[in-house]
């Protein structure tokens, strides 16, 4: 099977370092960087295209409220006016520093809650959507399974790639158990690689009480804000090429879908 | 002559206006956009360049200092690769989201301290330009007469237009007259008018004290911060019409002049 | 009767002026001053608190959310503690700078989202009121009438003063009729007198089906972000002094009303 | 001899956290807690407290520059009441968080580029020590010894508190040696134990070329930003105790002086 890897990176900002994204980027394929209103600051997101051009990992812009301090996790509520122009602003700030490098964003990938809102939330997420496609209708709109962020992606004729989370349980309707409940985060590198493996299997979500919901996916996130989290990235990565799939970039990927 | 007439506009920020941007589009040719940093949020840029693009006004970016409070005017230093980021940053989300909306920016102009600085201090001002160079070097490089910010543009290969300021006086060396001087700036039309028709016929600068500092310029930068500032604008604007000069955006002038 | 009068100062920032604090510092009694976090900065706030010393007026802080682009409008989610601390570090810059000065804070009032936020949610109604009392407990807690923000208010032991709006319209729960419903709210001095003298004649809210919900109250909020609102401000203040009552400051008021 | 140890604390910022605040506390008699400018939020100021209080650690402002990016050490210019303010609001925010929670602050000490351009520069030296006085004249001033800002204090009728860094060679004007030059940070616990002793012996600052420029001092800066920097941190108090030397908080320390 093609799949692809992602995770957040270019989340460090000022003097404050975040995550391992050195070695980071030997796991993933596609990068998702923040473009400076939740985490990131110019110099961070220049330094991040530079190591993505360099790994040969694909980078997309992760736009996320305008909110520092809360990383982007705080629940915002603002014009759709305001929300589109917030995060074309923020895909134009990134896609231009990567086209003047030589890497311009292929994919966007909403951050926080602004993800978590959009994903409930369809008006939200076609507000989002529309911001993307008007940008630019090329990119790829990466998306959780089963999301309504997913579904307007699709509605606005963007080509959608749709995630699964290898750390995180699944309820019943294919969202995400929430973290304040027992068992809803992964914490092993073997649980998250026995749960990516039955999805794959399943061709599907399979959700905490072990039912199956069947859906197409392209990626998996992982993390990196930790070195146990790198580590688990890393065994994924290792398990998933051993059983012969193969680890692409979202272009790559999407491209020889279609 | 041909001419053109630039000003700095979408300076407004959230609930708070600032200028008369709607007359001022009617006045000048080219646009000098407020980035986010200084002035600016990106509803205001996108409301910026949508009506830009009406009025058949060209912009430019204006990248200014991380400074909303003391808006952009107050001096700061930073290390080079910091400087450089902040400035392809600002360049990138005004270019992309022109882009996007069918008017990319076709030059730039540095904003308050960040461009007062750079016109005395050669490092400053070449970082700057190799930034912009870097960014788009096909990009319209607008700078002051005489200062290290026109040398440094040259210098990196862009294509640089040359402004005076019609409201301000001149010293001997052909920078400005500090503000805190008497006679520093000129406060109405009349004065305004006949301080660029002197320099119009000089074919440069003309001092405080009367003297001619030769040199070509291509842009008269004037200000619309209050009404009577729109006022002076309009009547230079009307002046230099009926005299027979042509007024033009920047990549109209400067492409006519190569 | 006894009434005060509270208005929103110092909501200017940087370069940026809003309202007309001087006209409306002789209409007032009691000032709500932004802290800094949606409106205001640190000059601002220090020439407030001077303008208002000088003006007799009483002062409160008015916190707001992290939100400068939104004015502190766009509702925001976060945990307790750091809605507590954000509320006391808003709450202690501003009273410490009135302390150096003379005038420290006597009240507070939630601004905008928070404001209304807690107008519905007792619970976060319940962390900025034990906010408050834990900053200080003898402030002034000025809160709308029959909201969760005044119960929580009195259930902490706070000294509530109950405000009603001059401009806008009641449900029949005593509630703000929401600003996208006509005739939410009153755009004339006649029709804000009207309004005001209604429900003190009724001992309670006027509600715009006519009924009277009974409620004490002790101050009105009146606006002066324009000319218009500032000339209806006044009016407002000359109608209640004709009429015999007496306007006083809200520690005055509530000192002797204990 | 009577001592007193101090570092930065509070310099975490939403989710990225700076230093080990905890183990520092065991080994400081008086923290410099940042104020939100440049490092530090509400919460993490309100934490720090609360810590500062349970170690019986004496707490002051550490006000900075607005820039969170530069974390306070890009060097800004503003106009001398924005100054003003801007330090008065950060004391006020530290202090009146402090008060509620039963720990006022007793000292202030400037921040990074706020610091050191206060350090040379006398001007900016008058405006920091009379914006500490006037907002409250019992402070303890805590700046490097034979520096402007030590002058400033003094002249300004502040309680000074004059600081040593141990870990920073001297030039012969006594002043800090550039980061920029060979020696001028001492590495090793063991040479900034044995810089700090000969600093004691001597009476004053020992300088890179040996020469002794006589002054009192009361409190060594040392840092604790990395582990191996709070165990150099450790040693040095370890060292001067089995010495015989006394440390006690600020307050202690010049109330005894006095």
């Amino acid at each position: 099977m093609q799949l692809n890897l992602n995770a957040d990176l270019g989340e460090s900002f000022g003097p404050w370092p975040m995550g391992d994204d050195k070695r980071l980027l030997n796991v993933v394929n596609s990068a998702n960087v923040a473009c400076g209103f939740h985490a990131g600051d110019p110099l961070v997101m220049s330094n991040t295209i530079s190591a993505s051009k360099q790994a040969g990992v694909s980078i997309g812009a992760h736009p996320g409220f305008p909110d520092l301090q809360g990383f982007g996790r705080r629940p915002m509520t603002m014009p759709a006016d305001e929300l589109r122009a917030m995060i074309q602003y923020q895909l134009a700030a990134l896609d231009g520093m990567g086209r003047s490098m030589g890497l311009p964003i292929s994919h966007v990938k909403p951050h926080g809650a602004l993800n978590n809102m959009a994903c409930e939330d369809r008006i939200m997420a076609d507000v989002i959507a529309l911001a993307v496609r008007d940008f630019d209708a090329s990119l790829i709109f990466l998306a959780p399974v089963m999301s309504q962020l997913a579904i307007a992606g699709t509605d606005a004729g963007l080509n959608v790639a749709l995630e699964i989370f290898a750390d995180r349980a699944y309820t019943a309707s294919g969202s995400l158990v929430s973290r304040s409940k027992p068992g809803a985060v992964l914490y092993t590198a073997d649980a998250c690689i026995a749960h990516v493996q039955s999805m794959i299997e399943a061709g599907g979500i399979v959700t905490e009480e072990g039912a199956i919901l069947p859906t197409e996916f392209h990626s998996i996130c992982v993390h990196g804000d930790n070195a146990h989290a790198v580590d688990t990235a890393l065994k994924i990565r290792t398990t998933l090429l051993n059983q012969g799939h193969e680890l692409l970039t979202l272009p790559q990927l999407l491209s020889t879908a279609a």
